[in-house]
């Protein structure tokens, strides 16, 4: 895509600090650095996000993010990663080609990853009833 | 596995608000409730967590996220979704059975999943030059 940043970056027409790369998949630190180590892991063939991309792509990719991950924890000192993924702008995507970040982690960094929604017990039945898939 | 909970869940021991089910996936509302619509994406297969997962396994939950995720936002009214998943207890897991947390997303949530970390610049090409895999 020729407007894509990302796809500039497997170019080679932007720099980028490359933390691992094979034939399908690059990955390099993320400059936005939401944490120590913060990395984005990225399929070389352009696709939107999760929503559109294809089985092949998801594979190669998460086969990538366990072995960065299996990196950090065995090798450079981390005690685990959070994975996380945006999907369209609502949901704090910014570059629209398929990314999964990892976020190295360790005892006492201060870190939260997960949000917090102020909602009832009583809304989980409801909720199943709109959102079941089969 | 006899003490893990998620396993439990697949033998239906005990309950959940199912969402999804495949031969390999089980997809059901997180009691946490971090977010309206909070899904977790498990595989039937035990394991710890990414770090320790089959390819095959990752593929088959992926699969799943993906379709999960494209139904929450072609048929459920979000307009987008966050993936984020923990992988060891520094990194906010709690459950050791490899789970993908799908959080759906609308504008105006007021949900934030990125943590944001104080660094500098000058910090990438020394984390790169710790970090780097090949």
């Amino acid at each position: 895509m020729d407007n894509c940043i990302f796809c500039k970056i497997i170019k080679g027409d932007i720099p980028c600090y490359k933390i691992y790369e094979d034939e399908n998949v690059l990955a390099f630190l993320d400059i936005a650095k939401d944490a120590y180590g913060h990395t984005l892991v990225i399929p070389k063939k352009h696709c939107q996000n999760i929503l559109d991309a294809d089985d092949d792509v998801l594979k190669n990719v998460m086969s990538a993010v366990k072995k960065i991950s299996n990196h950090y924890v065995n090798d450079c000192g981390f005690g685990g990663v959070n994975i996380i993924n945006a999907n369209n702008e609502c949901a704090e995507q910014s570059v629209f080609h398929l990314h999964i970040h990892i976020i190295p982690r360790k005892n006492g960094d201060n870190l939260k990853v997960f949000p917090h929604f102020l909602g009832t017990d009583a809304e989980l039945k409801d909720m199943q009833d709109k959102l079941k898939l089969n």
